[in-house]
């Protein structure tokens, strides 16, 4: 593009690039899964993009990682045991363990690495994940976790990359099936389905799994700058629709001591109000 | 960034670059006061870049269009007369005109060339307006339009360009007084404010002057694909606040026979309710 700083890309979409300025490369490795690439950019600080996709920026992870974890965690009466499934970077356990209801924390990552790495570059976020008796993480494939564990959860949050490579797993019915059987009673499970407006055939084909495996499967809203593509869709999944009508004040009563940058109990309930284009594929991929 | 096809990039905010790959360059050209790029993309269809921002592009202009034009007009119980300031693409005009109730549009703009521009170009979207027997272009400087008519409308739309350049005059205290003075009773005036998460300073500035004049001033969120940047923002601008306050039902029946592709209803008042980050610019920008 130019002699000047180098850039690091986004390709996840062909036709569209989002290039990112690093006014310093922290890290640029391949490992055995992904190759990584870390660096420092003046808009959205410690940029990270695993294999062509950005995964996380230091500026903008609040947003869908507050999301993904309070809106479920507001939501349920009694949230005492979470699974993360996926969710290397530690920002949404971090979300997550702002709930002091919150009695136990497990999170499932295939990659050690990411986990290490995070833990070594985005301390500004994850640090207090580390220091929390209540985290426990496991180092394995989080389909096989979910097939063949005996426990089960109140809420699980599905923080996966896109449904390609290794991530595929984590979008099909099988799966589904398996979070359904480990959810308790009441228990809520959430999944990241990407940027409808560009993944389409991948939210029709995941979230139809997901509709297909719940007798409840609707999505909510977030806008994150660096998940370029406009809205992203975060799934919920249930037996029943119940939390889907919590009111304003029990959520404010539930957020009581929690302090956020995106969320808030307007927004999340705001956050079901979908575009016609987004009920548009919602309904796609029920039918 | 590669030896084949060319592209055509957005470099509004130092530090990232949105690139587009151009399948064919329909345009490329200096006017008297922009420059004007047309490529073909594969993902967004055609897209208009004016000095290095992305203006439009055919694939996601609904999105912005749409929640410009119905929100105001959707909330409105008579809206007779509405102006339009800026809207060189005629998008905005095209969904404003929907509205059997609008008796009469008129949109000034600055620069003819874009007019005719996206008349020839932009066809697939705009073609309907110029049929419309409702409907005026005039060339002519917004602010001073403002500042000089006699004529009042029910809805005032501003469809600006970011606020540098020849767009800079439709941020400023004068020209929303001159906005204030325009609108009949009860009418609205609705603004583009930009993306708050990368244009923080320029929201602060320009939301603040609008809130400075009007008794009641908010706004709502669009999330635009190529308005990079999370959620963009909307100015709601008006003498009081019972528009605010018009239920689902009421707005369904006011968008009857009206389709449309993002708003909804539902939608329309989801919108309103901002994430926490939002909310606080829109705190510092009214103290």
């Amino acid at each position: 593009m130019s002699g000047e700083k180098p850039t690091v890309s986004e390709t996840l979409h062909e036709g569209v690039r989002l290039s990112f300025t690093a006014d310093e490369v922290l890290h640029d490795e391949a490992t055995g899964h992904h190759r990584l690439v870390l660096i420092r950019n003046r808009l959205f600080g410690k940029v990270l993009v695993l294999d062509g996709a950005v995964q996380v920026t230091s500026a903008d992870e609040f947003m869908y990682h507050e999301m993904m974890a309070h809106v479920p965690l507001a939501a349920h009466p009694d949230p005492r045991d979470v699974l993360i499934i996926g969710g290397g970077d530690c920002g949404l356990a971090e979300e997550a363990l702002k709930h002091s209801r919150v009695a136990s924390l497990t999170q499932i990552e295939i990659d050690r690495s990411v986990v290490e790495f995070s833990r070594r570059h985005f301390a500004e976020f994850n640090a207090p994940v580390f220091d929390d008796s209540r985290f426990t993480v496991e180092i394995a494939d989080g389909a096989a976790f979910a097939a063949g564990t005996s426990r089960k959860f109140d809420v699980v949050l599905v923080d996966s990359t896109d449904p390609t490579g290794p991530g595929a797993a984590l979008f099909t019915r099988s799966f589904y099936g398996d979070l359904r059987r480990i959810l308790k009673p009441g228990g809520i499970a959430v999944t990241q389905n990407g940027v409808p407006f560009l993944q389409r055939r991948e939210f029709v084909a995941g979230f139809g799994s997901l509709a297909s495996v719940f007798p409840v499967a609707t999505c909510f809203l977030v806008s994150v700058p660096t998940y370029f593509g406009g809205h992203m869709t975060l799934g919920w999944a249930a037996q029943e629709d119940d939390l889907l009508k919590v009111e304003k004040d029990r959520l404010q009563a539930r957020m009581a001591g929690i302090e956020t940058r995106y969320y808030t109990p307007a927004h999340h309930l705001a956050a079901f109000a979908l575009p016609r284009f987004i009920e548009d594929v919602v309904a796609e991929a029920r039918a």
